[in-house]
C-alpha cells in the first residue's frame, strides 16, 4: 500500500481476473491459460487474483490475449485488471525485465474478433502533464474506431477487443511516460452480454 | 476522469459489478438486487456496472447487502467496486445526501454468515495524514478477527463477510476523515470460490 515509489524501476504489473458467467467457468479460464504464451512474464494465480509482472508491452500482450481467449469460447466473460507501474513494492518478476520487445501472442489475439465494452479510470498518482496526455489518447482511440463516453467514475469504451486494449495499453504508457512516478488503471472489460448498451 | 476535485461535495459513490460464475447469472443477479433496499441511494445499472451515490454509510449498506445476498445462493461469486468520494465530477444523487444516517439492510445483510477473501487497494490522491490511518485500520480489522496479509498490488483479506465491509468502510472513512480530498478504494470479494486459498 503506497509504500514510498521510486521511478528507478519500471517493472509494469496487471493483478487481474476472468469472469466467465457459466458453470464451466473453471473450463473457459484454464483453457483460455493454456492458450497463452506467458514465458516473458512473471506470473502466479491465486483463489482471488491473477498477478503478471514485466515489460508493460508483455503485460499487456499476456492479459488481452488470456482475455479474448475467454470471450472466445461466446459465453458472457469480464476481465477486471489493475495495471500499475513505478511502485514495486517488491522485487517479484524483476528478472523478466531483461525480456526483449517482441509480443508473443499478437498474431493468435489479432484474429479474435470480439466487441466489447469497458470502462476504464486512470490515476496518475505521481505528477506529471497526463490530462493532456488522457485527451490526445482519447482522440487516438475515436479515430481507430472506438467509441468513448462518460461513466461515473470511469470512461466508457466500446468497440473491439484487440483496439480497445492497444487504446489502454498507449493510454497507460503515455501517461507513464509523460512523468507520472506511480500511475495506476483499473479496467472492466465485459463480452457476450445479454444486456443491452444503455438498458437497465 | 480526474477533473477539478472539489471537497465541499462528500457525497460517496460505488461503481460495481457482482459475477456469479453460474449459468444462472442473470437470475442470481436480479433476486439479490431484489432482496435490498436501495431508497437511499441513487443507483443505475448499465451493461457494465452498477453506480450507487449517496451518503457513504448507505452507499457500503447496500453493496455490501447485494454482494450478501448473492453469495448466499452458494454459488462462487465475485464482487468488484471502486468506491469514490471527494471527486463528484457530476451531481446526479445529491439529492440523496438529505437522506438520515440509519442503514437500512443491517438486519438482513447481519444475518448471513460468509466467509470470504478479498483484495483492496487504497488511493488517496488529494493529501491528507494516511499511512497512519492505514495502518490503525488494518490493526482494527485484525481485532475484528479478519486475516490481513500483503499482496501484488492490493492489501488481502480473509474473514467473515460482514467483518470485512465494515473494515473496508472505517478505513475508506477515515482516510477521507483525515484530510484526503480525492479517495478511491478498490475491492474484489470473492465468496465460495472452489479454489483452496494459496493455491495454484
Amino acid at each position: 500500500m503506497s509504500e514510498v515509489c521510486g521511478s528507478s524501476n519500471r517493472i509494469a504489473g496487471s493483478s487481474f481476473s476472468i469472469y466467465p458467467m457459466s458453470d464451466r467457468f473453471v473450463e473457459i479460464i484454464k483453457s483460455s491459460l493454456n492458450e497463452v504464451e506467458t514465458s516473458k512474464v512473471w506470473m502466479k494465480t491465486d483463489d482471488v487474483t491473477t498477478t503478471v509482472r514485466g515489460r508493460m508491452i508483455h503485460v499487456f500482450d499476456v492479459t488481452k490475449a488470456i482475455f479474448l481467449q475467454a470471450a472466445k469460447t461466446g459465453e458472457h466473460v469480464v476481465f477486471q485488471a489493475t495495471y500499475s507501474i513505478g511502485c514495486p513494492g517488491d522485487s517479484a518478476g524483476d528478472v523478466y525485465m531483461a525480456e526483449d520487445n517482441l509480443a508473443q501472442n499478437v498474431s493468435t489475439s489479432g484474429l479474435i474478433d470480439q466487441e466489447v465494452a469497458a470502462k476504464f479510470s486512470l490515476y496518475p498518482m505521481g505528477g506529471g502533464n497526463y490530462m493532456d496526455v488522457i485527451y490526445s489518447q482519447i482522440e487516438d482511440m475515436k479515430k481507430r474506431g472506438v467509441e468513448v463516453g462518460e461513466a461515473h467514475y470511469s470512461t466508457r469504451l466500446d468497440g473491439d477487443g484487440n483496439r480497445v486494449f492497444n487504446g489502454l495499453e498507449q493510454v497507460f504508457q503515455q501517461t507513464d511516460e509523460q512523468g507520472s512516478s506511480h500511475t495506476v488503471m483499473t479496467v472492466t472489460i465485459s463480452a457476450n452480454s445479454p444486456s443491452k448498451k444503455g438498458g437497465k
